[in-house]
């Protein structure tokens, strides 16, 4: 399956039916790193039900213990940081989930969660990676995930709206900033991480109302605005909203909204993740660059472990 | 007090003994904003004792209980997402601390911090925001605190290294982009808001070793790289600053590293956190802007104001 191919796989990995058998914990720890790390973002944004805690390094809270709910999650089930974190989740007696394609991290856990396909990008496998955590927590409904299947389904990846800002920007060789807003705020890091490693680009993201404390200020009164692309998803909430018109017209600056799909915030929550999706991989091609090589996060890898920088031996 | 003045103004913060009498409970919730926000920012990073969530915004999270300490931090008083969040705290039972310089929020608490100057930028008071945690939850010891009074106290304003990076970044309008690894990831934050708000100039914050799973690839084949000003605040892992090492070179990215001074976490994060302060004020002058003036910031809270998107009445 070509790069693209892998992209449009999103609609069928909502279907995966795997869940938590057991959830009955005091709180949950979700460690995850990168196209993996997203899917513990997005779960700690919506999760409100019990304190829910990321980790996004090779240690882990002290507070971690047989109260805990600690789900590693980690596409290629290699991934250095988060074997380092579930090895020791498991010392502190925590009952240890993982979600992977298998390989070392999928011997690790009280129950391992093994996704259907390991030949994709990690970063393609979103819906593997998130679908069991929305389940598990009820999140989601079976009917939400039927329709956000057809959300996406029914999104035009040569949609006008899609190829515009992908053309403008890559015309103007912009640097483009995501700005978001609640229930949709780790979705801004998502693209962010897209615009990375899809169309190679310097991005950066951030939201409201935190953002009105100092990007605004910035905003203002910067050197270079004309410089950058603002891409704004539009939140659900009607104060966040107005906050991102009031932001427009005092620092004088063009948002360009991305306006979600759908009733239920699955649906919105798919629709924009795909979106992004596609606005990447067209600005990667635009600019010349394969939208489905990151080889680069490989090399850094490869760099630790030639320099035995391998954390179990030391942690 | 001038706005120079109110930046040094932060070592006399740190003998600031006020601290929270009742920490007995299951998890804490720290809810606060931008200048304000940045206490509860740090202290979810080095407090890992217990699980800690963070509030940046109306809404707080449904498993706030009477077991949760609900710590509500604003300088002025008078935020509304602050409010908001602590409003609710106490409708759903929490234990509600508040720490303020007086206003609104000081009638709310079960306890109320009360700071002993209330003329400060909310963002020059980041010692009096942050102290009382760092005590109530024994994070720093009083030897500490004392050690890192004479660490800011030391640190030149006008040192060579400061003034340097200001100027190379003023002289080609670069874009500063500050990294960071534990345990500072969220002083790389608090750069970025006084990059804003000091210089007014765009800045993004991010960390490793969540930056080589994206930023990686964007810094090996971004376009427009040589815009951005790279400085990279030296993490206390040498994990990571291997990481910073391989990455720099892999990508071919000149990162300017900043060395933390001090033996113990509490004196190097005092001298990172004045660092940033300084170097983003040298940055504004050498702009000609004044580091001081954020009016913008009231200009979107009296727009919400005017347009009657006062939370209380809706939420």
């Amino acid at each position: 399956m070509d790069y693209l191919g892998e992209i449009e796989s999103l609609k069928n990995q909502l279907s995966f039916s795997e869940t938590i058998k057991d959830t009955d914990y005091d709180q949950i720890v979700i460690a995850g790193m990168g196209g993996s790390g997203i899917a513990g973002k997005i779960f700690q944004e919506l999760y409100t039900e019990k304190p829910v805690r990321l980790v996004e390094d090779y240690r882990i809270p002290k507070f971690v213990n047989k109260n805990t709910l600690f789900i590693a999650v980690s596409y290629s089930g290699t991934t250095e940081e988060t074997l380092s974190a579930a090895t020791q989740a498991k010392r502190q007696g925590a009952h240890l989930v993982t979600i992977s394609s298998g390989q070392q991290l999928s011997k690790l856990g009280h129950q391992n969660i093994i996704l259907p396909n390991s030949s994709l990008q990690p970063r393609a496998a979103v819906g593997y990676l998130l679908v069991p955590l929305l389940r598990s927590f009820k999140i989601s409904t079976e009917r939400e995930l039927n329709l956000a299947y057809r959300s996406i389904a029914g999104l035009d990846k040569n949609s006008e709206e899609c190829k515009k800002h992908a053309a403008k920007i890559s015309a103007e060789k912009k640097i483009p900033v995501i700005y978001s807003g609640a229930p949709f705020k780790s979705v801004a890091y998502r693209w962010k991480t897209q615009m990375n490693e899809n169309a190679k680009v310097i991005c950066y993201a951030n939201y409201f109302p935190e953002l009105n404390h100092n990007d605004t200020v910035a905003l203002a009164k910067t050197y270079r605005k004309d410089l950058f692309y603002f891409l704004v998803l539009e939140s659900d909430y009607p104060e966040i909203r107005k906050r991102v018109e009031l932001t427009a017209s005092i620092t004088n600056t063009e948002f360009h909204v991305i306006k979600a799909k759908g009733k239920s915030v699955t649906e919105r929550l798919f629709y924009l993740i795909h979106f992004g999706d596609y606005l990447s991989y067209h600005l990667g091609k635009l600019r010349g660059v394969d939208p489905g090589d990151v080889t680069l996060v490989n090399e850094i890898k490869k760099g630790l472990v030639k320099n035995d920088y391998s954390p179990q031996t030391r942690l």
